[in-house]
C-alpha cells in the first residue's frame, strides 16, 4: 500500500493468520489457498513450511502471498502436509529473518511453528535462554517455544509442549509442524480465534472459517481455549489441555474488523454480528437523514443494519477502485492528498444535497475520516452524521494487535466533540460497549476481552512492548529494504 | 487473473481507455493516477508518451499499470504533455508492439496516438498503403491513422487530421499528442465517451469522469461525437468538426457494465442508470423472495434499485475477496473449480432457508452463472431467482468490444428457459430492451448502440474482425509470453 | 562495464556484430551461439528475429547477449531461419528502439534488417523520406533502407535492394531476413567483414569466422565487397553486386583491436597479423630490457611477437580477473581509482626490479595507460617501456567505430614525448602505418582504410556525425535508464 | 556456468574464500570488493554480515558476488567492520540456509562467523549438541562452532574459543565477527590460507593476498596455523594459540589450481610456483616438438615455464571468450558438444602442421581434456603432447575440497597409457609429486598435505562425508531451485 499508508487506510491491523494442514495431496497448495483466503490478517510477509515426512521444504519472503508463491516454489513445497502464515508487521520490525514459519532442527526432530497472537513473556525466557547459550536468529517472540521445546527435559513432545506453554503468558494461536504430525495449539484465554476442518481424510487447521470455505473443507469446530490437538496418521484427532487455568477473552475486534464479513468467528456469523451493530447503533444514535451510506467495504454490514433498523434508505455513497493493492505508488509529494481518493470515489449524483449518514467500522487516528468527511462534503452532501459501528479506542492491545502509540489515538487524546470538530462531520456517535457486547450471541459479553476500549486487560502484562525483543538486533536484508 | 479466465469473471471486455493532460507539472504522473482510475477498461498492457516539447519519452509493457509504471520510469518521462493508455486484449493478438500509445516522427513531427474503440475498414487502408511503401510495425488498427496523416497532402496538421478521420469507419475516442499540443478526437457516432476537464491552468482528457476526480480535476464537458479538440499553450481549447454525417450511436454496455459506477457517461450517473434498471426489472419481473443479493461489485447498484422498487430486503449474500487480482496462480488442476470461490463466498448465516433474488449485471457465456447458483443453493438458499439487469447478448460487437464468438454466446444458443436449467436457477429473467433504454436520461432511446442485444448496427461492417490485421504477423516477445 | 568505462577499459568501440542462418533447424539458438561468439563487438544490446516462413518472431534488449536471451525466449523465436545483432552504443543514443534488428511490414512482405557499418548519407534521406510521409520509428540510419526498399517502385526485391543499396554512402555490412529468404550485403569498400559458412544443408553469415567455429559450421568465403548474396531454399546462394564502383578500404582496426584473435578477417588469421605487428615493432624499436608483457588480453599476440624477435623473454606481469563483467559495480566515489585493479593485477614477484617492455594494443585517450604504468611501477619494475602494437589515433572514424571527440583523443592534443610523460612511462613508441600494413598478407596496403590514423578517409562525408539523426528524438525507456 | 559443468570445466572446486575488515568506514564496501577478488574459490553464493557496534546487518544469496550485491544492499550493511564468504557447493547441498557467514545472538552477543574448509567431526558433535536442546538452522558444518562457542561454560569469549577450537577436527581459516572485534583462526595444520594485512588504521584479514592488492591494503603476514587474531579498537590485532598440538599440512592444490596466480600462498608466489612446475616438467618429460602452448587460463605459467627450460617456442594456440560465465544457457540438447568450444577456440593458423606440447594443470575426470585434444587435433595439430602441472589425482580430499567420487576420478581408474588413449593424445605425462614439492621455496616439502594424490592424510577422518550433516533435511527454496 502507501508508504504512509494511514493516509488511506486508517485502521488497527492484526498481526497474523494462520494455517495449517495433514494428510491431503497437494499441501502446500491447500494451504497457498488457506493463506490467500487470510490475507486479510497479514499483508507483509507470507511463508509455508511442508514436509514429506523426511525432509522439511521452506518458502518464505515479504510481499502478499499472491507475490510470494508460484507455480516453480509450489511444486517445490513437496509432502503431504504443511501449515502456513500470513504476517502484519510495522516498519520498524520488519526483517526476513521474522517471517514465520519458524523451524529448526531440535532433539524431538525437525519443528516448525507458525503464531498469530501475542507473548507477553517472551523476553524474559529469551534472555533467560540466552545466558544458557541458546542461539536466537529472530525477534520473534515465537522463537522461545521452539527453544523450550527442544531443551524440555520431558521425554514426550506433547508434555515438552505442554510443560513449554503452559509457561508461557499472552495470546497464541498455534500450528506446530513435526515430521509425523500437525499440532494446534490455543491459548486458555481465547484471545485469537483458530478452527479445526476436515477435507477428505486429511484435517485443516485455520484461523478464520473463511480459508475452509476456499479449499471446500467443513467445519468441525473451534480449538478451544487451553485446547492442544495432535494430528497423525495412525490417530486422527486427538485432544489435550495446557496445564492452567484462566478466564476466556475473546477479541472483540475480530468482530468489529480483522476477520472477514464471510467467516464464522468464536461461533458466530461475523457479517450478522456487525449487521446487529449497526441495529444497536440505530438505537443508540437515532438520526433524521435521506440516506445511510457505509465506508466500503468494512462498514457495509452495520450500514445494512442501520438502515434495517433506521426505516432510512440504504444508498452506495462511495465506490472502491477494486484495483486498489499494495502496489500502489504514490508518484509525487506534491499530488498528495489523492490518498483517499485513490481507494473511495464519492457519487455526487446521490449524494448531493442530502442529509448523509455515513457509517464507518473503527476510528483510529482520525486521519482518512477527516479527508472522507471532506470528500462526501465537496460531492455536495448537506449534512453528515458520522455513526461509528465499535466503541471509542482509548487504550493499547498486548495481545496481537498492532495498536498505535496513546498519543495517536485520537479517543485517548480528544473528547468525541472534539473529534466530530477535527473530522468535520455534522455529528458523530460511537457504539457503547454493552452495545457492541449485546450483537455477539454465542458467547456471554463477559468472555469477551474489551481491552483496546476499556484498558481492563484479562492478563497483567510484564513485557515492555512488541520490540523490546530487538535491542540485539540483526537485520536480515530483504524485498522491501 | 485466471489463465482461463472466464471461469471467474463471465463479462464483455472493453478494449481500452485513454487520457491525456497538457500543460501541467508533472504531466506523466497525472497521466499514471488517470490510467489507474481506468485500469478497469483495460488490464493488460498500459503506455504513457509524454513530451517536453523537445523530445518525446515512452514507457510501455504488458500488465496492470502500477505493474507498468514506477517511480523511476515516471520520472523518466518528463514535460508538461502526455498521454496514455490501458489495453485490454484477447490473447491471440497480444504483443508488446501492440501497446498503445503508438508513436513516430511523421511529416508534421513527432506524434503519439491513444485510441478506444475499433476502425472497421483499417484493413483495406492498410492493404493499400502497404502497396505504397508504407512500413507498419504492429497490428492495431491505429497504426493506419498515423499514416494517413503523415502522408497527406493537406499542409497543416488540422486539416490533415480531419480528412484522415473523415475516412475511417467505425468507433474512435482518440488521444493525440504533437510536440506542442494536444488533440483529441471522437468519431461523428460518438460510439465510446470521451470527456474534457480542466486542471489548474491545464487540460484534461479522459475516457470518464472518474479519471478527473481522482487527480481532481473539474470536468467541463463531454467531447462531442465528430468534434476534434485542439488544445495549445497560446490558444487553449478550439473545436473543429470531422466532415462526415452520422447519426449518434452510444454503446449503452458503458451502462450496463463498462464504465465504472462513480462516473458520469454521456451525461448520466452510471449508479443512478443501474439503479434505475433494477427499479424497471422490479416491475418487469417481480418475484416473492426474502431478500435481494447482488453479484458484487457490478451487481450492486442494479440490486439495490431492485430492492427499492420492491420493498423486499437488500442483503449481503456474498463477500468478494479484495486481494484477487489480476495475479492470482490457480495452482494446480485437480484442485480447480474453486474458480468462483477464490473471488466470491456465499454467507451461509444470512442465506440459509431464504428465498433470494440474485441481481447480475449480465450474462454472457454463463460459466460462472452456473457456479455461483450452485454456491449459493450450497449455503442453504430456498429458491435463487437469477435477474439480469441487461438484455439477451446475441449479436458481436464491431466497435471496440472483445465479444467472444456466437457460439459461447449463451444467448445466441439457448432459449432463456434453456439458459435458466443450464445455470440451476429457480426462475431467470433479462430486462428488456425498452426497459433498458428508459433507464438513461440525458439522451434518446434511439442515440443508443444496441447492436450487441439487437445485431442492428449503426454502421454497414466490412472489415473481418479483430484480427484480419494479423494475417503478415510479427511478434514482439513480452513479458506475459 | 564500470559507469566510467574509460577509466578501465580504453578502446575504441566498434558499433555491431551481425549473424544469419538460414535452413537450419533451431535456427534462432544457433543465431544466439554466433551472436555469443560476437559479443566482444557489441554489448550494449542484442537482438534476434527469426522467421518460420509465416510469422516473424522478434526478441531485442539492453544487455549482453546471455542477459537478453533466455531458454524461454529462444524458444518463443520459432523457425529455421533468423538473423540477430550485438550492438554497441554510447550512452547518449542508448535506447530500446535502437536495437536491432530493425523489421517492418513492407510492400516485400515482412523484412528485418541487422547492420554493422555506419551510413554517411542517411540523414538527408532520412529527411526527405519524412517528408514524404515516411513513418520512422527510430534514430537508426539503417532504419531508411527499409523505407528506401518498401517505397521503391521497382517490382523485384532484388531490383530493389540494388536501387536503394547503390544510393547509401559508407559502411554496411549487412543482413537482412525475408519471409522466404536470407539477403546479406557489403558495402563496396568493403570497410566491415562478413563471411559466408555452411552448416550441413544450411547456410550462416558472421561478421567474423569465431561465430562459424562456435557452432561446427565451415568457412567458405567472405562475402565481397559490393556483393549481395540471396539465400533461398530452392536455389541456394546465388550472388549479385550492387551496381556502383568505388576502391576497396578494410578497417584495418579489425586487426587492431575490434576482432577476436581466432578469426579469420579479410583472409588473414587476426592472431598471426597481430604477432606480426610485434615482431615490426621488435625492428622498430628495440629495447633493452629484462622481459616482455602484454596488457592482457589484447596485447597478447603482439607481445609474443616481440619476444620471439627480440629474443627478451615473455612473461606474465598482469593477471586478469576473470569474473569482472559488464556488471560490476563500483560501490562508491572514495574507493575510486581501483579502476584498473579491478581488472589487472599486477605479480610484484614477476615484476620486482626489472627493466620490462610493455605492449598494448592501442592508445586511445591515454587514462588507463597511466593507471597501468604506475601500478607496475608500484609493483617494483625499475624500467617500463610502452610499446603500442599500432600507430597514434588521430582523427575519427566514420564508418562504424565510436572515436571520441578528438579533444579526447591523446595523439591528436599531444607529441609522443607528452604522452609519454603524461602516462609516466621510461620510453614510448607507436608501430608505424607502414609498419602496419605489412604485417597484413592477403590484401594489398592499399586496400585498407587508415583514417584514423591518417584522416585520409576512402570517401567524403556529407553526415555531421553519429547523432545528427537524433534532433527529433523520441526515447524509449529501457533496462538501462 | 553449464548444468553439466564438467563438459567445459574439468577442475577440482575449492569450497570457500574468506574476507574481514575491522576499523575502516565503508566496511562492507571493502568486503565486497575483498569477495570480488575471490570469486575464484566459491560461486554459489556469497554472503556478508557488517556490526555499526549495535546492529548486525546480513545479505546472503545465491549467485556471484556480482549478482548478490548492489549499492542499495550495500548501503544497507552498515559499519566499519564486516566479514564476507564466498561459497562453493556441490548440487545436492545447496541452499539458501546454507549460505554463509551464520549469525546469532548468543550468549557472549551477536556473533557471525565465515567459515573455509571441512571440520571430520562436526557430525558427532552435532548430534550431542541437538540432544541438548540446541537448535539448528543450516546443514553447514560450521554452525556447530557457534553453539559451542554460547554453550561454553568460560567466562571470556576468547576461552570459550579456544576451547570449543581445539575440539574440533579438520581445515578452519574462519573469521569470525562480534559486536566489539574481528577474530581470525586457523587450524594447526595450516591446511588453507589466511593472511592479515592493513589498511589505514584498519585492518584486513583475507584468503590470498589478491583481496588485499585490490583494496589496496599492504599485506602484513599469515596467520599462523593454530593461531587466534583478536582485533579490537582498543588494542589492535593481539595473537593467541589454539590449544592443540599438530604437524603443518598446507594445501599443495592451492598453488596447483586454486589460488590466482597474482596472489603469494603460503609464502611462495603461486606463479612462479606454477612456472617452477613447469620448469620441472620440462626436465621430466622432454618432448621434440614445435611449439608449447596452455590451456588457457590456468596453464600459462607452467606453460612459459616449460617453454623457458625446454627453448621450444610459446605459442598461443587457443583464445578463451572473455564472456563466457557463469550465466551461459546451453540452448539445447542437440546442439551439445560445444561445451568446449563455448570457452576455448583453437587457432588453426598456429596449430596446422605443428607437434604441439600442451600445459594444463589438473586432470581430474578427463572429460574436457578429451574435446580439447580433439578440437586441438581437427584445427591441423599433427602431434599433440599432452603434459599435467601436476600428479594423478587419486584420492578425495577432506579439508575442504570437493572432489568428485573416486569412480570419477580417472587417475584411480586407469592407468596413465589408458589415461592417454581415452583423451586421444599422443603421449601424456604428469608431474611427479617429488618434482611438484620441489617447486615451493618457503616451507619444507614435509609441511605439505598431498592427499589427494597419495591417499596419506595428515589426520585420521572420522565423518562420513560432507552430507552426512543432511540426514534431518530442511529446504529453503533460494534462486537456483
Amino acid at each position: 500500500m502507501f508508504p504512509d499508508d494511514d493516509h488511506i487506510d486508517d485502521h488497527l491491523r492484526e498481526e497474523c493468520g494462520v494455517f495449517g494442514v495433514f494428510g491431503c495431496l497437494a499441501a502446500s497448495k491447500l494451504c497457498f489457498l488457506g493463506l490467500y483466503a487470510l490475507q486479510h490478517r497479514g499483508q507483509e510477509g507470507a511463508g509455508i513450511v511442508s514436509s514429506d515426512r523426511s525432509t522439511f521444504y521452506v518458502v518464505r519472503d515479504e510481499g502478499l502471498v499472491s507475490d510470494v508463491f508460484n507455480p516453480e516454489n509450489l511444486a517445490y513445497l513437496k509432502g503431504d502436509s504443511a501449515i502456513g502464515h500470513v504476517r502484519y508487521s510495522t516498519t520498524g520490525s520488519n526483517n526476513v529473518n521474522n517471517i514465520q514459519p519458524l523451524y529448526a532442527k531440535t532433539s524431538f526432530g525437525k519443528l516448525a511453528v507458525a503464531h498469530n497472537g501475542n507473548l507477553t513473556n517472551a523476553y524474559s525466557i529469551y534472555s533467560k535462554l540466552k545466558t544458557q547459550g541458546a542461539l536466537f536468529q529472530s525477534t520473534i517472540d515465537s522463537e522461545v517455544v521452539l527453544h523450550m521445546v527442544s531443551r524440555s527435559t520431558e521425554t514426550s513432545f506433547l508434555k515438552a509442549l505442554q510443560t513449554s506453554l503452559s509457561q508461557i503468558d499472552g495470546a497464541f494461536s498455534m500450528v506446530f509442524l513435526c515430521e509425523d504430525k500437525l499440532v494446534a495449539a490455543r491459548d486458555t484465554f481465547g484471545f485469537r480465534p483458530l478452527v479445526l476442518g476436515r477435507l477428505g481424510k486429511g484435517f485443516v487447521v485455520a484461523s478464520e472459517t473463511c480459508a475452509l470455505d476456499l479449499i471446500g473443507a467443513t467445519y468441525e469446530r473451534e480449538i478451544e481455549p487451553g485446547e492442544i490437538v495432535i494430528i497423525t496418521a495412525a490417530e486422527g484427532v486427538q485432544s489435550y489441555k495446557i496445564p492452567r487455568q484462566s478466564r476466556r477473552a475473546f477479541c472483540v475486534f475480530e468482530h468489529v474488523y480483522f476477520s472477514r464479513a464471510d467467516s464464522v468467528v468464536f461461533g458466530d456469523s461475523v457479517h450478522l454480528v456487525r449487521k446487529e451493530f449497526g441495529k444497536v447503533l440505530a438505537k443508540e444514535y437515532p438520526v433524521e437523514a435521506d440516506l445511510v451510506m457505509s465506508i466500503p467495504d468494512s462498514g457495509n454490514s452495520a450500514a445494512l443494519g442501520y438502515a434495517e433498523a433506521s426505516g432510512i434508505p440504504y444508498e452506495i455513497g462511495m465506490t472502491r477502485n477494486q484495483y486498489v493493492g499494495r502496489t500502489f505508488i504514490q508518484p509525487q509529494q506534491q499530488i498528495r492528498d489523492l490518498g483517499v481518493k485513490i481507494k473511495l470515489n464519492p457519487i455526487t449524483s446521490v449524494l448531493k444535497g442530502k442529509r448523509v449518514i455515513v457509517i464507518d467500522d473503527s476510528l483510529v487516528r482520525g486521519t482518512t475520516s477527516k479527508q472522507r468527511v471532506s470528500a462526501i462534503r465537496k460531492a455536495g452532501a448537506k449534512e453528515i452524521h458520522m455513526l461509528i459501528s465499535s466503541p471509542p479506542i482509548t487504550d493499547p492491545c498486548h495481545f496481537g494487535i498492532d495498536t498505535p502509540h496513546r498519543d495517536k489515538l485520537i479517543a485517548a487524546q480528544k473528547s468525541i466533540e472534539e473529534i466530530r470538530k477535527h473530522i468535520g462531520a455534522d455529528s458523530l456517535g460511537y457504539l457503547s460497549i454493552e452495545g457492541m457486547l449485546s450483537a455477539v450471541k454465542t458467547h456471554l459479553p463477559e468472555h469477551f476481552c474489551t481491552g483496546c476500549f476499556t484498558g481492563n486487560y484479562p492478563l497483567k502484562v510484564r513485557n515492555k512492548g512488541k520490540h523490546s525483543f530487538e535491542g540485539e538486533k540483526i537485520k536480515l536484508y530483504g524485498k522491501k529494504n
